[in-house]
């Protein structure tokens, strides 16, 4: 027995270091002492007058976690290898928030996360004394106010008895901001179908690491679920079934549940490409409907791209995008780009007489097609965000103020930021986190993903977002987000496949580079964090997957190589 | 519009040349006529007197089946397009099962079930007249009537309405029996705990697809969760928490629950590596517990392996496989033997004396271990299954009716039967369900798992069993199992990495390489009736994943290649 015992006082003494922070924080200064929450203890505001409703919710949920969390630490004996000096200990009595002077009058957490980006206030002050007494959170905005009591949930484990305690107290961060503004996820919702639920549990996700921008690839080739009250027809005949669609309300709930958890969604409409199933409601709108071999006319079947070069289907699209996007809280609004097929077109008689018509060549028409798009954006105050085909294959005129996602490769982020646009890494070389598992395709026995292999959270976390960027250049990298395309997901894995990886990019977009302490991230120091974070969601009813056997999770670096 | 309309009929007309039977019988013929179940539907024995419980529960369930997976039609427009024909067809009022003359007896299905490998009678014939009227399912054995209830339910859709019906009937199924008499799922509990509730899904999910051993791999290193009433010290201090474990009424729960579904329960206690955490209560007869680095001391952390060569040792391993062997119903049981680390013995100074004593060499002991073990097996009339490097590394006397598992590479098959070994076939290159994640080991940014790429269904599915198997020794095929090592798995993602993927090789190892047409199992043809069986899974609660985005599933062909 002396050897185990040995060995888990080994452990033990690691695990002083690590603290179930993520992201953790640019600024932190921890003790070593144990402090826990009294039986009394409330979340309360300090000068703040009419607290907005989702401050106060937002309070309460923060109350709920703190009380429903159950998390034991990660060690051996979990919480009960702490619970004779966690009896002992000093306690806080209560947490204030307070706004710093200068804020002015507090304005929802919704307002502040759906202002444009780069112009939001997430940054946050947070005291946890050794002596008990009283925490602090302050900040510039309530959307602070926000990250910070997302943080202070994170320092508190449970130790088995149902009082919630810290071990690293006194905790002090100052001023923790993001690295980036732009810590997003994005979901595809057209090749299968999520419900409002399934959505919500995944902002739930982000919004503990948090993200501040879901990417709501709504619509594609595949089904049409957004109902557009202007154009009922096509999520009528472009929704899988009557059941899976998104209506107004539902989208407002979503917009709204987002906002008032620190998130902004962008919604996209794909276009020119990815529209096949527009063709089930208005076939003159789209060149090679269902074309034969799909391989030929499109990434991915079915085929099918709106006419871009006809003037009835730009004023459509124009007209289908404003209907959509003047609905949305978003300052951002994202009308696709990637991987328009050349050939649908060529092969189409009428885009080709509508081109011989006007007298453009195909880009020229791909230009106009983007400036009347855009132009509906701009009428309703909205920055266009696009895949990076746009700025680097096409000969489009993109506003300064275009947002590029880098999806192709991580490579490709030079090119748009020497265009002087605004970039959101987003490279399947890192971030998706649908590769690896096998092609989907029929009739295939041997294939594997096109974005082999399978990107591991180290993977992703390993990404540094100004690589190969000019430092005159580095303020066009806005952040950068993991994205989940589903041709092979659904609800019964959404969970297991983003979480936790997801959290990875959360990571290294909110913390940059380097940790508080000034070294760079490193898997090893992150992975007792994660699996806490982990462990952590579980309890919350996401269903991230484990990282290693448990017997790892509560003995950090016993499985490192 | 039309073309849509066009491209809808087309693909109706592909898929009149499916069905949704998972394995595919053997024989096999079936019309185009629609058939219902009469509203009064009955599932009635004939000529069985006394019938077993778990026959009239698994006829309960079928019927249970029948009106509840409401599974539509993977087409256009689902269960509607058919429901006008529905309405006007033939209806069936009763199901009638009957065993054949000469089958002696009704036993019960859980006594079939657990026969001895190679004895089991699990063949059936079922009609279901075009006519309507009557349909009859005849068997040997309950066992067989079992599998033809599972046919029999995976022939009917709901059409929307809650009318159960088959598009192609008269269907005449005569004597569907499997090709291979071992057709399995391994799922390990030792790294991650699964519950009991999560480990009966996974057995309804395997009676589903006609397996017939579920293989628990149930102890390991990392942890012990199985309580042993003669060695309770094991769970203890072996098991990751006190809820964490197997107690006897549980594993009689689960092996009383597999059998009656057809299922036998392979138990492995891996010895005589694999079993680190046994020094948390019994540190004399460990090696090498958890020594460092684990890289240079076991496969991966913690390492630790039983002291072969000690005598005290041997009776201690062989009075635990005795303790947990004979409360088990199975007529086998394994004992493991994978990934023996030689240094570990090296290094470890009693196994050094202990051998220098017994003047043996460790091939010696570790063929004394293995005998007295297999020996205690012998005595309850069991058989030991081996991981293949005990037919292979070791100079270890295996008797004649020891069953191998080929695990490394599928290569390895062969020279094992050229030992005139029987053979499970379980090779990593194609049936391990964990492989393409990502390595789990700490601080290591770019490792891919070591069995990489990830393992798709069609992979699996293009095993052929008997691939590089002389005819002389084919009979030494026994079948083959798919594998759940859970490092990064836990119970988030059983169901989502299992399955449907694991019904490739129940497919491979009930129909052999060819159809009932006699052409070779095709992953093409095979796509249309697995995404008719993950839908099923769904609607019977199993967490299946789409294979495909539902565009593709409700157009057959439209996806392929």
């Amino acid at each position: 027995m002396k050897s185990f015992h040995l060995s888990t006082a080994l452990v033990l003494g690691a695990c002083q270091v690590t603290l179930a922070l993520w992201p953790i924080p640019r600024s932190l200064q921890t003790g070593s002492t144990i402090v826990k929450l009294s039986s009394g203890f409330d979340i309360q505001l300090s000068g703040i007058n009419h607290a907005p409703d989702d401050l106060s919710d937002a309070i309460e949920r923060t109350k709920s976690h703190l009380q429903n969390d159950k998390l034991q630490r990660l060690i051996v004996g979990r919480g009960a290898a702490d619970s004779a000096k966690v009896k002992s200990a000093p306690s806080i009595n209560k947490l204030t928030l307070s706004l710093n002077s200068g804020a002015g009058q507090a304005k929802s957490i919704f307002e502040e996360a759906t202002k444009d980006i780069g112009t939001r206030s997430e940054g946050y002050s947070l005291s946890i004394p050794g002596d008990g007494k009283t925490a602090t959170i302050s900040a510039n905005s309530t959307l602070g106010l926000l990250r910070g009591l997302t943080t202070f949930e994170q320092l508190f484990y449970d130790d088995g008895t149902g009082t919630s305690y810290t071990y690293q107290a006194p905790v002090t961060i100052q001023n923790d901001s993001p690295a980036y503004p732009w810590r997003g996820l994005m979901l595809d919702t057209a090749r299968n179908y999520f419900s409002v639920k399934d959505i919500k549990r995944t902002l739930d996700g982000m919004s503990s690491v948090k993200m501040s921008q879901f990417h709501w690839h709504i619509v594609d080739s595949q089904s049409f679920p957004l109902i557009v009250p202007e154009f009922p027809e096509l999520a009528q005949t472009g929704a899988y079934s009557s059941g899976e669609v998104y209506s107004p309300s539902d989208v407002q709930d979503i917009v709204t549940y987002a906002g008032q958890r620190g998130i902004d969604v962008l919604v996209e409409v794909d276009t020119p490409g990815h529209t096949s199933i527009i063709a089930h409601s208005h076939p003159e709108h789209i060149a090679c409907f269902e074309a034969s071999p799909w391989t030929s006319f499109a990434n991915e079947p079915p085929a099918g791209q709106l006419r871009l070069a006809s003037n009835k289907t730009v004023s459509f699209s124009a007209s289908l995008i404003s209907a959509i996007a003047k609905k949305l809280p978003s300052k951002l609004f994202s009308t696709g780009g990637d991987e328009i097929n050349q050939n649908c077109y060529t092969q189409d008689a009428q885009t080709q007489a509508d081109l011989a018509a006007s007298g453009k060549t195909f880009e020229q028409a791909l230009d106009s097609f983007t400036q009347a798009t855009h132009a509906e954006l701009k009428k309703l105050g909205k920055t266009p965000v696009v895949w990076e085909e746009m700025a680097l294959e096409h000969k489009v005129t993109l506003a300064n103020n275009t947002i590029v996602q880098v999806w192709i490769s991580s490579q490709n982020a030079l090119a748009v930021v020497n265009k002087g646009l605004r970039i959101v890494h987003a490279p399947s070389d890192y971030f998706y986190l649908d590769c690896g598992h096998g092609g989907w395709v029929g009739k295939n026995v041997n294939g594997n993903s096109w974005c082999d292999p399978f990107k591991t959270w180290q993977k992703a976390y390993s990404f540094n977002p100004q690589q190969d960027i000019p430092a005159s250049s580095s303020q066009l990298v806005y952040g950068g987000q993991q994205l989940l395309w589903v041709e092979q997901s659904d609800p019964s894995n959404l969970d297991s496949i983003i979480w936790p990886r997801a959290a990875s990019s959360a990571e290294v977009f909110w913390t940059g580079t380097t940790g508080p302490d000034g070294s760079p991230l490193d898997v090893g120091t992150a992975l007792p964090r994660l699996h806490d974070l982990r462990y952590r969601l579980k309890q919350r009813g996401i269903n991230a997957i484990a990282l290693q056997p448990h017997w790892c999770a509560l003995r950090p670096g016993a499985c490192d190589l």
